[in-house]
């Protein structure tokens, strides 16, 4: 038999709003403990971790009532919190904690057990409807009858005892529910019958000792208005619990908010799991000529992204705002979800680049957006972070660009949310760090250096923690002997070997080699150095691998920055400075949420940007693991990999997919015509100077046909993989059909499973339904996924695997220097990483398919703590440089709108 | 005759939402034209830029009733805004336009003119109420019931016409709103006389032709239920114009809408004026003894930003969150508050510092806790953004300490929300462009220089806007003669003469002197240079002075960065890269709002940190003006300088407060006993090394006395800006009773106002209270405010003035070196600020009060874009270094709860 109490408390006379509160219990105390005794078993077992809880602000010490719900909250198996407030409190520091436990996860009821002068209606407000054990919230109405629970529609209602405004508005209210009402007097003829017949039966009487049992049936619904909650004083609160303590109710109102917190852990679980996006979509109005990038940019008026947030299933505790278009997600929602299948995961690569540009990222963006916007699929696209260089420099921003845009793209290009700003300075924090150390161990005898580093506290030496992991076994720091205190605090770093550079997110091409420490202070310790460009700090190669906090602690720990006299490798632990690098990434490692120009919002997230000719190139896994928890089974996740197919793709597979965990359904290759004319022989092209008529007029399909070859072997290299591949032709306006034709052709020859047109650029997603279809076909397919080598194979194996295979190499010749380095790796690396992947980058100037070439492999570097071996072929910049006319000379902000003007 | 509609809107059935909507309207049309008319005439006297807006959205071209509705706005005085949608438009596109109307706060009322197929749900209920001209959302029923409508307590009110669940609904309604409510039949007796008793009269049944005009006493509300609107099916939004266009009501709802918009700006005015806080703040719990500076921080969860925002009247459209905790304020506060008075202005500044450390910082923020949450005024506190160099070195974060602190302190102390990251790229991007210039001038002849910069787009050259800047007034660059060529675009920088340095927050001491350039593609290039510290940055010491994006855009193109060879000074918009850096900067100039550890929350502004040595080292002027607004009349924002008196208060004075304008009420100056017995001639003190007994123990009051002099000192030279000073003596528990006695004695004996104890370390506001009342004594006096030098004055004099008066000095020495500098500023600074403040620094080494001494000037600078010449006496370091065991060895981050820990 249950019971429905629906109570109107009119609020104070000179507040408005109206105050509704229903509560849902059961008179039957016993059913109700048993009921809510099986519910939390229910719970649990799918949600280990979850313990229903009831949080009790009480003031001093328990009473009786207060021990009745314990004991009630025991036998239901439930956790109880209890927060012990003075007697002499102010109303403040109740809803401070009030406030504290709505926010607090692990809470899922919360009862008030304080005297009547606390509960002041901002104290009953604070209280989130959903936590409400005792319906003190007005919002609680509301709440109550959201889709979670019972329905009302077409329930019939009879209302039962005195006629008055309060019958009259209960009619209307349970009316307005979609519920069939009749109203009756006591003395009413069939009232046994109606009753019978209902679903819902309300008392309107104070005082009624209720209905003979035989009357109701089972599963109806008992509606008794309380006469104490009827009234319109506050006082009606008064003696609340002295008043059901003495009626001999507290055992069912203790049941009742046992009940609430049962299903407060309910609802808080299914709020936690996957639900189809509502996502609400703006279509996109494209125009014909296309405007400039930063005028179609412009022109839309991004989404506040918390309503983005929000329409994708982020939990506003997930959330930290970047101002109104970017946010940080944090990373609690991948264990929220982490019983949630992973959707589809596609990668975007290319043909070896060309100075003519392929539209990679327009690609993703567009094949993101068609799949969303048109395909109506919950659909995620993962971008890297661009570094500022390029945005002032030669080549502009990375936001995509026509209609496959990022949103706003000078949040995109410039700061976003300062992430490879907190690279460099924790990377350079630890340059900084080694170049002292060097000077102060220099300059310091082996006893001074020990007292400073275990300096006394109050006439007692102990370490800190952090030099708990240099593997020291003695607790008392007093103890060591003099070769003890040398072996743990002398790291006798040898100058010449320092492989840890200082960083700039800046072309700053004077940097590319320097002398430092030429100053006085600094005794004769100048030695040259460079600065790299801040994606190049292998920091941010560990960003872009790290699956948590945890880990990535531990990388940035294990990281090499050098070795010592005696060849021992150095890492950030022995310098005591991983803590302070890991605070400098707290929030660094949490993905950033923007949108795209269509749809306004569709989401993706930016993460991480590797430099790829040293690292490998790709965004971060764990902003793909979000985004596959979040888009669900049926859903995609978009992410482009750096450079070509053989340099970026083949690193997502051997280093990010082996690092992650993930295997990628299909493999999208782009391709232009213009491109493949110039792999095919067309001729070098120049910044500034009219592109040559071969890549305007089709001049000659075999320039085309011979570039081909290319597209073919990148086609190879995914199928080496085991992984499908769809080519995306990027086509402009200067192709013709016959041009197109044959590259789809070949494509559909090489044994790519589609090859389809795209025209994102100039028309959004609609432009690229067709790839999008072709992506959702294929990646429905199986695949058979395998590496290309194995972690167990020795350095050079795995080298020359990824040269014969991938880059055409008949072998690989190692430089002495290479050679050394090899056999110090395999041997001295302290605390390594054992069988570390490789990172190998080829020279991308070749075009075609070069073969019959030796590759010459000049020296190997590690990054220990990202995880990789990165052998150099070649030389390669690692500092751009500005030209003589930068693209900052058409960037400027008009002071009044705030509009930036000449980012592209 | 007044008349008021109130409807009630059954919403679709399966939702539960009570829809209720009151307008209040006039029947007589010519009335409410009337009043509205006078109404916005009113309102744009005290208000000149504000002009009440109606947006219409519609679905194709102008109808009849659109027409009637446009010209009612006419009549009354108010601005028209059409949005025209295409007929075929859908929901989104709908909803997309009102979203941004309702944010845009030129718009006060928006009319949706569109057909029934539009008007959704969701679309209803998408208009803020307070936009709502036609009570289209369910929310608007609360919102016209708020205060500033007409109160309904205590009116009497007759419900007329049939029973049944509407009426009895409307009475319970209206009783809740604090009416009295009589129900009758058309056929009760005495009908007339109720009437007329009565102030609302509401009609109850359709078709009702009315009453005799007789029965109705002037001013009575008529409240008459529309049949349409009482369906419950949305069809009875169908034909709703029609109805209205039909029936002849159409000008009088115009008239109505057109009221409805008078009165939501009226709102919104009063909305935009200043009113009392209501701070819900938390009284501080201290503990004995005081636990460590980040424990405290831990042990208090700061509240959610955008809630203190909110409880001081900052708009939510004028705050970015970056985060929970922190959060940017739009500059365009200042224009909304513009008629607000300004608060009390006071700056906290201290004696000459010692190694000791006086506690600066927290007398600031224990004074400002004890002003709000002990004489609960509303108040502010502005802060300096602290490098993040001493909270990775020696000294610490700078977040207060003790239970005076900003929380949480590891946000304050490291990126905060990335000004100073966006000061470093600013300032290293430009320094990127001067020696690439320098590098492609000498590579370039005049021509090839002429042609890259000048590029041929289309075959066309043109000047990009940057480049009107250099002062060419022609405007097709094709006329060039080769000497105009030269005089545009060679800069001919001379690298000898380069004064514009890189910069990096980053304790890095091997970049104090080194040389750049040494790679084969700076072609031998190289040269010797600098980094410094980020915030010793020029951009920084203009984002501390600027008042706005306009000023700080031309401070940024001012900024001279060398001379070329034949002596001209060259500026940041000489190369082009002013709007560039402006971009960078367009974030970093919104002062970071945070909050104190007692109160949660409390306000204060973090915003810019220039460097006391070279620049003014003072808090932003932008944060102060806002802080100033927000805290109104009888507010209080506490500000600190930096460095002694004699640095940071004279540089405060005389270049602060004469860029701003503002003038400060009231100088705290801040002394602890044991600084001023160093001053007195203690011994000096190591760090790591326990104290000496003179500072613990009470040796001698002699120490005491003769330290004074230094405090007397710093008095004497607040005097001399006319400004009262009120002692703060930071006590410490070593402090006797004697000494604490003899401070206060001395110091009211020198001047000042009053001397008092503070205890917030240990106590928090509640320890500073006395001061507090201090402060709020002496800032209610007149005071007689003056400069120490006047504009005019000559560099040498200025220079001369602040030596001999402030430093004691007897007179001062140039260097030739410095003699030159002044020839070439008062001759050759093109574009310059004509007659910049000096910012000069003495050594503050010398304890006591120095005298009889000439100062020597080594070298004169300009930071010509922040406006100041600044002085070079002695060496000075512009970038820190790391000790043997910085403080990063203690810092570390709990993986799991995300807990930093070691910061202080």
């Amino acid at each position: 038999i249950y019971c429905v109490f629906i109570a109107f408390c009119h609020s104070q006379k000179q507040h408005t709003s109206l105050v509704v509160m229903i509560n849902c219990i059961c008179v039957a105390e016993i059913d109700i403990v048993q009921r809510s005794r099986e519910e939390p078993k229910a719970i649990r077992e799918p949600n280990p971790g979850l313990k229903p809880t009831l949080a009790i602000i009480q003031a001093g010490e328990d009473d009786g009532l207060l021990k009745v719900n314990k004991k009630m909250a025991g036998k239901i198996g439930l956790n109880v919190m209890q927060i012990c407030l003075p007697h002499q409190c102010r109303e403040e520091e109740v809803i401070e904690e009030i406030l504290r436990l709505n926010e607090d996860s692990r809470v899922h009821g919360i009862f008030l057990h304080l005297p009547q002068s606390f509960l002041s209606k901002s104290v009953r407000n604070a209280i989130k409807p959903q936590k409400d054990v005792d319906g003190l919230n007005i919002q609680h109405f509301l709440f109550c009858n959201s889709p979670l629970d019972a329905p009302l529609v077409g329930k019939m209602a009879v209302l039962l005892g005195l006629e008055g405004p309060l019958k009259a508005t209960l009619q209307f209210l349970l009316q307005n529910n979609g519920m069939m009402v009749q109203t009756h007097q006591w003395s009413s003829k069939h009232l046994q019958k109606q009753i019978m017949d209902s679903d819902v039966v309300v008392f309107l009487e104070t005082g009624h000792k209720g209905l003979p049992p035989t009357w109701l049936r089972p599963g109806v619904a008992v509606i008794n208005l309380s006469s104490a909650l009827m009234e319109e004083q506050p006082d009606s609160w008064e003696h609340r619990d002295e008043a059901e303590s003495s009626a001999g109710v507290g055992p069912l109102s203790a049941a009742l908010r046992m009940q609430h917190v049962v299903r407060s852990s309910r609802r808080w679980i299914q709020e936690q799991q996957y639900q189809p996006w509502r996502l609400r979509p703006l279509k996109l109005q494209s125009l014909s000529p296309v405007p400039s990038d930063i005028e179609i940019s412009r022109a839309q008026t991004p989404k506040p992204i918390s309503q983005l947030a929000q329409e994708i299933g982020v939990l506003p505790e997930e959330l930290e705002a970047y101002g109104n278009t970017k946010a940080k997600v944090h990373l609690s929602l991948l264990n929220r979800l982490q019983h949630q299948p992973n959707g589809k995961y596609v990668v975007v690569a290319g043909i070896t680049p060309t100075p003519l540009g392929e539209g990679k990222s327009t690609v993703t963006i567009g094949l993101f957006q068609a799949l969303s916007a048109h395909l109506k699929l919950n659909s995620f696209a993962c971008l890297r972070q661009p570094s500022q260089c390029p945005t002032f420099g030669v080549k502009g921003g990375a936001a995509g660009g026509g209609y496959a845009q990022v949103i706003p793209m000078e949040e995109f290009n410039l700061h976003l949310t300062g992430d490879i700003h907190a690279i460099t300075a924790a990377n350079n924090l630890l340059v900084a760090a080694i170049d002292a150390r060097i000077l102060h161990e220099a300059t310091q005898s082996d006893r001074a250096l020990y007292s400073r580093l275990v300096p006394s506290v109050n006439g007692v030496r102990c370490f800190s923690p952090i030099q708990m992991h240099l593997g020291i076994n003695k607790s008392d720091p007093s103890g060591f002997t003099p070769e003890e205190v040398r072996a743990f605090f002398r790291l006798d770093l040898d100058p010449e070997k320092v492989t840890w550079q200082r960083v700039v997110d800046t072309n700053d091409r004077f940097l590319r080699k320097i002398t430092v420490g030429q100053a006085n202070t600094e005794k004769s310790h100048a030695h040259q150095t460079q600065f790299d460009i801040a994606v190049a700090s292998e920091i941010m190669a560990i960003l872009a691998l790290t699956d948590g906090l945890a880990d990535m602690r531990a990388r940035l720990g294990l990281m090499v920055v050098g070795s010592s006299r005696n060849g021992q490798s150095i890492t950030a632990d022995d310098l005591g400075v991983t803590g302070a690098l890991a605070v400098l990434m707290k929030d660094a490692i949490k993905p950033t949420l923007m949108q795209t120009l269509e749809g306004r919002p569709l989401p993706l997230f930016v993460h991480a940007g590797p430099f790829a000719n040293i690292a490998h190139g790709n965004s971060s896994v764990l902003a793909d693991k979000l985004a596959l928890k979040l888009v669900g089974e049926e859903g995609y996740v978009v992410t482009e990999a750096g450079f070509g197919a053989d340099i970026g793709m083949e690193k997502f597979f051997n280093i990010k997919c082996r690092t992650s965990g993930l295997r990628s359904d299909v493999v999208v290759l782009v391709a232009t015509v213009r491109a493949l004319k110039m792999h095919g022989g067309g001729p070098n092209v120049t910044a500034g100077v009219p592109l040559p008529k071969e890549y305007i007029n089709e001049i000659s399909s075999q320039l085309v046909a011979d570039g081909c070859s290319n597209l073919k072997k990148q086609i190879q290299i995914a199928h080496l993989f085991g992984v499908p591949v769809v080519v995306a032709l990027n086509v402009f306006k200067t192709d013709t059909q016959a041009e197109i034709d044959m590259v789809c052709r070949t494509a559909e020859a090489s044994g790519a499973s589609a090859a389809v047109q795209c025209h994102h650029w100039s028309r959004g997603g609609q432009g690229s339904v067709e790839l999008a279809h072709a992506v959702k076909k294929v990646a429905s397919q199986k695949n058979h996924f395998q590496f290309l080598y194995n972690l167990q194979d020795s350095i050079v194996e795995k080298i020359r695997t990824i040269a014969r295979k991938v880059y055409g190499a008949d072998d690989i010749e190692l430089s002495p220097e290479a050679q050394d380095k090899i056999d110090h790796y395999n041997q001295q690396v302290r605390r390594a990483v054992h069988y570390p992947p490789v990172s190998l980058s080829h020279m991308p100037e070749k075009k075609g398919v070069p073969t019959g070439f030796i590759l010459p492999i000049r020296d190997i570097r590690a990054s220990i703590g990202a995880g990789f071996i990165y052998p150099l072929v070649g030389t390669m910049s690692t500092m751009p440089g500005l030209p003589t006319r930068p693209c900052f000379y058409d960037i400027d902000l008009d002071p009044v709108t705030e509009e930036i003007k000449g980012l592209f």
